[in-house]
């Protein structure tokens, strides 16, 4: 049960710190008290992993993403019955922290030019949009099942890597989608957003599950001995 | 009592450099000698607490900050007269690191946007300054609970993974109230400074310190075996 | 064979992810959505390597390099036929991250000033781009043959620290060269852009190779006791 | 022997990379192959020293910085005639490292707003250059000497803690002196540029020795037991 709090709480900080950086500081770099433009929110997404990793890691394992608890699933690390719980605590945790942040907009002034930090994409740019999201969610999730493994793993390295490696993937995707690579996290937004963001849900949902399931499939291959 | 002027040394030098920043490099980013931006000074508050963590780290715990002294007391870490005189050292070390900013801006040009470094935030936006203030110390906090503790915590990681939270805080709430999560950098400059700064103090101590005792609270929580 | 595979993959990850910021995200640093210039370049490339290095490290050793292959084969670390092997599954990779790269241009839009992220020089600073090159190239692969050392190496941190010291690279040298220090990283883009890539691209293998061979002999020097 | 030309291989890397950041990369931040501004130049500096710490610091402690070799001799740390030949092959490095800098400018263009990378302050704020100078190195050497101690100090993580930390001190102190905090790093460029940085050359030989001296006092009252 702490297991399934513990994903809630690390979702819920992703949601709220990531998108609360791109709703309070996604203007423009600035003087200090402005925004902080791309390579800010990137490393807002990814320190809050880096946060959350050390923080829940050691309870339960911090996936805070139904990609990667779809990786460890299809990697035999994890049964089907919990990593659906996972998924279930991870999307409520999602929805929560883009609450918090529609409290915090609601109660003041936000210079972001987005109120939730929604995912979207020009419509005529979907194929990038999916091709991006499918692709990004394999490097990520890849990254995520090496260092986490036991034998070919980084030991405590691995959440300071992994969080490294979504201020990577932010930098390069932002400008398409905005970056998901995170289903719960393209939730909660999208419910408050409604709109395109609703529309274009499904992408960001099917896309990182492909991508998820493509990195079991060749950690599993890399993994093995010659 | 080589840990209270650890505490000290260590809040003096935060305060010192964090605001400091945002006094001589806290214009826009441009071309080298001229600002950093907001980006800029999110990473001098959180790299002050990574030199400072791995410096007194081993002599006081490098708390730095009484909302974190409050947490680690509630969470039954420390006793209260202790905690007490941390919280004491701690405001007596951001006072000085005020003293020295003051003299360097006395003895020479500077070109931020503030004189002092200090917290404030529009009148108008009061709820969402004492929101943002509970949730992201509560965030901060709960993350240093976890990161130390004994049992679950991150070894000789913590440092770096709570200096670098703090760089993700600051990316988010600087455009909201210049971020203080703790209320002994918030006191040094305001004292200082007076006017705006001064009025609004009682919330970036009473706010940081909600949102340490509620983290106190979640980590007794999820610390424990289901 | 899986050694070459992951050589394979980790340099198809580095030329699609660094390649890929510059193309995506090269665009002057603005609104969250907008670029992140070179400073967010800089973070992919170096990023990228300290994602691979703990992915692939166990498996291959992650070179993904072939400058770094050369250095480790001239410092007696590996044999001729395998390190020839390893260039082979580099240069393969990185064509396929071109590749990849290629379609998600090829299927939306793009803001950078790149379509490839190629390395070329103004023909008029030949001389000054081949000293950065070579001397850029021998700096980095000093620091991965002696954090990778066995007796006076990095353990556990080797991976962070070449990832960071790429970044520190392509600070300096992005407006020299756009920085390669890796022939296979400069041959997928000029295959993709021909032209002015193609014609300077002789100097993106030369250079890179020779400063390697200097970092060997170097560190062979360093290495043993006075 | 290797101790000496370690030190002097150190330095004039971190010469030539963070000299070499401001003189490339030192304008605007802007589009991709453009400028990095006042936070690249402050990585750049930070980054160096996180490379060479774990090039060489196995083979001579990597000091590459007469104001750190005081504090650890006054520390109790080394023997004078040891330090001395330290601080000279320090010395020496950061010239190969200026003049390194100086055959690239002299063979192509660059578009850094200083040639050399020097140090230099605006004349009517000599008190403020020197309070800054010798609290900065102060704050510095105090990080030095705490995470290498064998006793209270921070292991394998000390190299990366200290890069960090000179990030955090170039991101406060550029806009008042460029940061010198190391008077190896200030001779090699005064030397190449004369004028205004050598007639100011010795504020950035005393405050950082006298920042390195204080150091070595307050740590020695630190790290001793109650």
């Amino acid at each position: 049960m702490k297991k399934y709090v513990a994903e809630l709480v690390g979702t819920m900080v992703l949601v709220l710190m990531g998108c609360g950086s791109a709703v309070f500081a996604g203007g423009v770099a600035d003087t200090v008290g402005a925004g902080v433009g791309t390579i800010g929110v990137a490393m807002a997404f990814g320190l809050s992993v880096v946060a959350m990793a050390y923080t829940i890691g050691n309870i339960s394992g911090c996936h805070i993403n139904p990609a990667i608890t779809l990786g460890v699933w299809l990697s035999g690390g994890m049964k089907p019955k919990r990593a659906l719980m996972y998924m279930l605590f991870q999307i409520v945790g999602a929805i929560i922290g883009s609450l918090i942040l529609s409290l915090l907009v609601s109660t003041g002034t936000h210079d972001g030019p987005t109120a939730t930090g929604s995912n979207t994409f020009d419509p005529g740019n979907i194929a990038q949009a999916f091709i991006a999201e499918t692709v990004f969610t394999f490097i990520f999730v890849l990254v995520v099942l090496a260092t986490t493994d036991q034998k070919k793993g980084a030991g405590n390295f691995a959440g300071l890597i992994i969080g490294l490696t979504l201020i990577l993937i932010h930098i390069v995707c932002i400008p398409i989608t905005g970056t998901s690579v995170n289903p719960a996290r393209s939730i909660g937004p999208a419910l408050m957003e409604g709109g395109q963001a609703m529309e274009q849900l499904w992408l960001f949902i099917v896309a990182p599950f492909l991508g998820g399931a493509i990195s079991a499939g060749v950690w599993k291959f890399l993994k093995t001995d010659d």
